[in-house]
Parts: structure tokens; C-alpha cells; sequence
């Protein structure tokens, strides 16, 4: 059972009490910017003197925020440390006085070496070691903006937190046997697709991003687009019918029911043969504080989809990180 | 040419000069949220004092964000005034002490009745009367976002902004011819297309939004996703081959840079024939500043696009308004 936060979190925090944070820019690419997201959420529902925003590294340094100053911390997050944009928006984060802490795989890359400090975490998908989901980006975040909070606005929700990670793995491990049975019902339909929406809201909808783009366009080539549950129904909503396929997250927090909502449309409209719901109140979360269920659904469910994602690419034959034709295929773009 | 202030904004100024305005919500739905975050571009490279998200009008009820309260002012879209979740959201602000202004076409709509104050804006697609561009949601939203600047940070913009807005609706009418040939050599091809992405950055990133999810997806039923183009190569150029259709819009503001990158790539991997480019470059925008050139370019490139999806909407036999099936043909959903 984890009773503290990570030393690394602990210290990276009390090198930061003496300053005034008020201001929290959440920054990265691609798959490590979609956990920013759920960051955002978590700090929009617990601080109320911490202002937080979600960049794109690249769109962050070109579009060079007034309110980035030495009041400012800059949380960024990058596998594996490597990400040019990432590194650059350390740098210049630093040029500009703010504080810097780097989440990555790698304390010795050039996001590393750049941000003052450096929270490591652990990612299964990269190494192929098993690990526990409280480690994972996601987790060292959570306990990162934590322990923000309870040094910003007085809240201490860290017990509570801690208690809850540790009962995420085996909640994982349950999640993958309740899922299985649907992931073989849609695999080898959903294989032929050649769009596949995602649909979500609140703290679930980074991992909506997540698996669009990096799964599902970037390893299957399959088109594919995080929507929002509610901004759904203001557009996109009018491309469902019988063919269109969907993935509909509907998620524990204050958002379930936008995603409820999408989800009976889609349902109604769509055909339910290619409308695959992951409803998290099908899943046991034992152990999570019902405070933090919202939070760490996504987890789950993104953990899950990777499986589901497996077998698509069996079926198309078309293997996960092999699949890339440009991505660390080629370098002068 | 414009020397003040819309007398409604002026209004709305007024009122709200005496609370201390520490953050800033920009909240609505689909096309009207599209707006919102070139608003939020220029706020935060304009303000030091103000903070500012952007929420689709539903999650910003269901998040209930802490800092919502008599320090917050909301703004508020919606084009009918009769979007449920934006009416709703200006009750809900209201109801815990924020400052709410509501900008719309219809003053007696729900919205209008329900938001403190209450901003007129022309719109010419729905009314078919032509207007004049500085009247628009989007001029009207810069003049609010100034003046508001103007009070909390003393910094007074709006005479440049006023002047530039003066000059561009004879800008719009000028793009329209530059654009013209390129929308004859594309329409036939893209017409026939499944999927479009457009790719955007800064403060394009909206019109980018909303041309694929109102007009794309809601009028053509064509597949459609916005991708910021940074954020394109971290998983999404995948994609990319000689069929993949991309709209890249290369605007003039500090994000240049990336759509000129994002450009480069889909021309080189994919086929100059599927990636249409709009380049401000290109374009006649006598009179108004370069500092707010990239600002009013999204307009130029949405209104201009509007031409192309008319000329999409004929050779798909599909027409715009009429063709949806769901918005305002169903109500139960």
C-alpha cells in the first residue's frame, strides 16, 4: 500500500514551496499531452488559486503567454525524453523564469537534462515489463498536482490518492477479463473500418485523444477523432448511421452523463454492431475512493483498449509499432 | 471606419468595471465554441492579469470549476440564443456570482434573457443579408476581449483593432477572388472524398474546427477531423498517402511556423492534388495592422470556405442547411 508520494514528487514539490505558483501550464505532444488533459480536470475541481492550461509544446513556445513568469510552473511530459518540442519548451519555459518539472522515462534525455527537475514514471507498452499502473504518467501526475494542492490551497486529498492507486493494477487486471468478451465481439468488425470515432468527456477524453491518435492513426492507419460527448450533438453527431463506427467511453466523473448521452444517440442512430461502449460501472474498482474513481477510470479503460488495439492489428495484419511509416522511419521533416 | 466601441459592449464594459475580473470562461457550443479559442489566443498573449479557459457549454456546468465565481466573468455564444447548454450555463454562472455576457443574434432568445448582458452580432449565413465582417461573432468577441484588456491591464489596443476591423470585410471580397480559381481546381476531387482533415494552428485552430465539424461533418457527411498541426506529427500524419485530403491553413500569427511545417509534410508524403493550401500570404489586407493580422486571418479563411463548401455541396448533390438528418429534424435526443 503506497503511504507517500514518491520521493522524487516530494522533493520536486518542496523545491517549489518558496515560490508563488500561480499559474500551471501543462505542456507536451501527441500521447503525453492527452494525460494533461485529466490534469486539467483535477485541477480545475480541487484549487481554486491555481489556474491551469493545456499546450501542445510546439503552440506553447510560439504562442509565448504573457502570464508565463517566475509565478508560473511548467509541467512537462515526454516518454521518452526525446521529443524536440518537449525539450525546446523546457528550455524556453526556464529562459522565462518559470519553474520546470519534466515527467519521463529518462532522467539522463534532453528533456531530462533540460527541466529543473525530474519525475520518472514507468510505461509498459514501451519496456514490455509489467508494471503498476500507480507509476504509470497518469499516476505520477495525479500525485504530482496532489501534493500541488495541498500546498497551494491547504486541501490534503494525498491519503485518499495514494490509498486509491494502490488498488489500481488489480481493478486493471479485473478490467481486461470484463472487456475481453466484447473486445472479440467487435474486433473483426470494427478491423474493416475504415473510421473509427472516439467518444468522451471530462478526465476520460485525453485517453479518447490518446487512442485516436496514437493507435489507431498513427500504428493502424485507421481515421479516427477524439470527440467531445456533448460537442457531438453540435456537428459531428450527423455523420452517424448504420456503417459509422464508434468507441463511447462513459466514465465515472461529474461528465457521465454527456457520455451517456452519446452514447443512446449513437446507439439509437448507429447500429449497435459498431458502437463498442466501455461503461466503467461494469468494473471493479475495490480499493478506489469513490473521490478518485472519475480519475482513474480513464486509465483503465486506455489500459484495456491496448489489448482490443492488439487484436485489430492481427487482423489487419498490420503489427502496432512496426506499423510506422514516417515516425522514427525518417528524420528531416 | 470604426472609431468606437459597439454602444453594447461599451455597456457591458461599464458594468463590470467595478468587479475584479481574475478569470475569464469562454463557453459554448460547436461552431459558436470555434470562436472562443482565437479569444483565448489573444488573451493570453495580451493579458497578464486575466486567465481564460474555453469550455464546451455542458462539461463547463459538469466540471464546475472552483474558480467560477464573482471574480469570473462568462462569456457566452450562441448564434440562435436557443443552444440549451449555453442558456443553461448562463444561469448556472449566474448562480454563483459570476459576471455573464451572452452574445448572440437574438436578444429575447433564451440565452439573451438569461446572460446579464447581451451582445448583438451579425451573421450572414444565417440571415442571408450581407454584413459587414467587423460585426461578426468573431469582431465582436475582439472588441469585447479589448476593451476588457483596456480595463484590467491598461493596455489600450483598440484603436488599432477598430481601424483593422474596418478594412475587413474589403479583404473578405478581395480573398474571395484570390481564392477562387484554387476552389474550382479542388472541388471536383475533394467532393468526392470520404475523409478531409484540415490542419491549423494559433489562431486558426477555431475556423479549423468548425469548418470540419459544422460544415464538413454536419452539412456533407464527410468525415472530418481538426488537427492542430503540430500535433499532426505526433501521430496523426500516419495517415498520410497519396488519397489522404488535408485543408492546411497557413495564417499569419506567432504559429506560422508549424502550419508552414504541417503544409510541407502532407505536400511531400501526400499529393499536391488532395492537400489544398490557404496561405494569408496570398492575400490584399490593406489597412489592417500586423498586429492583428493574425487574428482577423481565421475569418478570411472561414468565410472564404464557405464558397468552397457551397461548390462541395452541389457536385455531392447534397445541399448545405437542408442536408442534415438529426439537427432540427429530431428534437427527443
Amino acid at each position: 500500500m503506497k503511504t507517500e508520494l514518491n520521493p522524487d514528487i516530494s522533493k520536486a514539490l518542496s523545491a517549489i514551496r518558496g515560490r508563488e505558483i500561480r499559474n500551471v501550464f501543462l505542456v507536451a505532444c501527441g500521447g503525453s499531452l492527452s494525460i494533461m488533459h485529466p490534469g486539467k480536470y483535477f485541477l480545475d475541481r480541487h484549487s481554486k488559486t491555481l489556474n491551469s492550461d493545456v499546450y501542445n509544446a510546439d503552440e506553447f513556445i510560439a504562442r509565448n503567454p504573457l502570464k508565463l513568469d517566475e509565478n508560473a510552473l511548467v509541467i512537462l511530459c515526454s516518454q521518452t525524453g526525446t521529443t524536440k518540442e518537449t525539450a525546446a519548451a523546457a528550455e524556453f519555459a526556464r529562459s522565462r523564469g518559470a519553474a520546470t518539472i519534466a515527467m519521463t522515462l529518462d532522467s539522463d534525455s534532453p528533456l531530462g537534462r533540460t527541466a529543473e527537475h525530474v519525475l520518472n514514471y514507468q510505461a509498459f507498452y514501451t519496456t514490455g515489463i509489467p508494471i503498476d499502473a500507480a507509476e504509470s504518467n497518469y499516476g505520477v501526475l495525479y500525485m504530482l498536482l496532489a501534493g500541488l494542492v495541498n500546498q497551494t490551497d491547504g486541501v490534503d486529498i494525498i491519503p485518499s490518492l495514494l490509498s486509491s492507486l494502490s488498488h489500481l493494477q488489480p481493478a486493471i487486471d479485473k478490467a481486461h477479463e470484463v472487456f475481453a468478451p466484447m473486445f472479440d465481439d467487435y474486433a473483426p468488425r470494427l478491423a474493416k473500418k475504415d473510421v473509427i470515432y472516439t467518444l468522451a468527456s471530462g478526465a476520460n477524453y485525453g485517453a479518447a485523444y490518446s487512442f485516436s491518435i496514437c493507435v489507431l492513426m498513427e500504428m493502424q492507419w485507421i481515421n479516427s477523432q477524439a470527440i467531445h460527448a456533448n460537442e457531438y450533438f453540435h456537428g459531428p453527431f450527423e455523420v452517424t448511421d448504420e456503417d459509422a463506427s464508434f468507441i463511447v467511453m462513459v466514465g465515472l466523473d461529474e461528465t457521465r452523463r454527456m457520455e451517456e448521452r452519446a452514447r443512446d444517440f449513437a446507439l439509437r442512430f448507429g447500429s449497435e454492431k459498431n458502437v463498442m461502449v466501455l461503461d466503467a460501472k461494469k468494473l471493479d474498482l475495490s480499493g478506489i475512493d469513490e473521490a478518485f474513481r472519475g480519475y482513474l477510470v480513464p486509465l483503465v479503460f486506455f489500459d484495456t483498449l491496448w489489448r482490443f488495439a492488439y487484436r485489430i492489428a492481427d487482423l489487419r495484419n498490420q503489427p502496432m509499432l512496426e506499423g510506422r511509416r514516417y515516425m522514427k522511419k525518417i528524420s528531416d521533416y
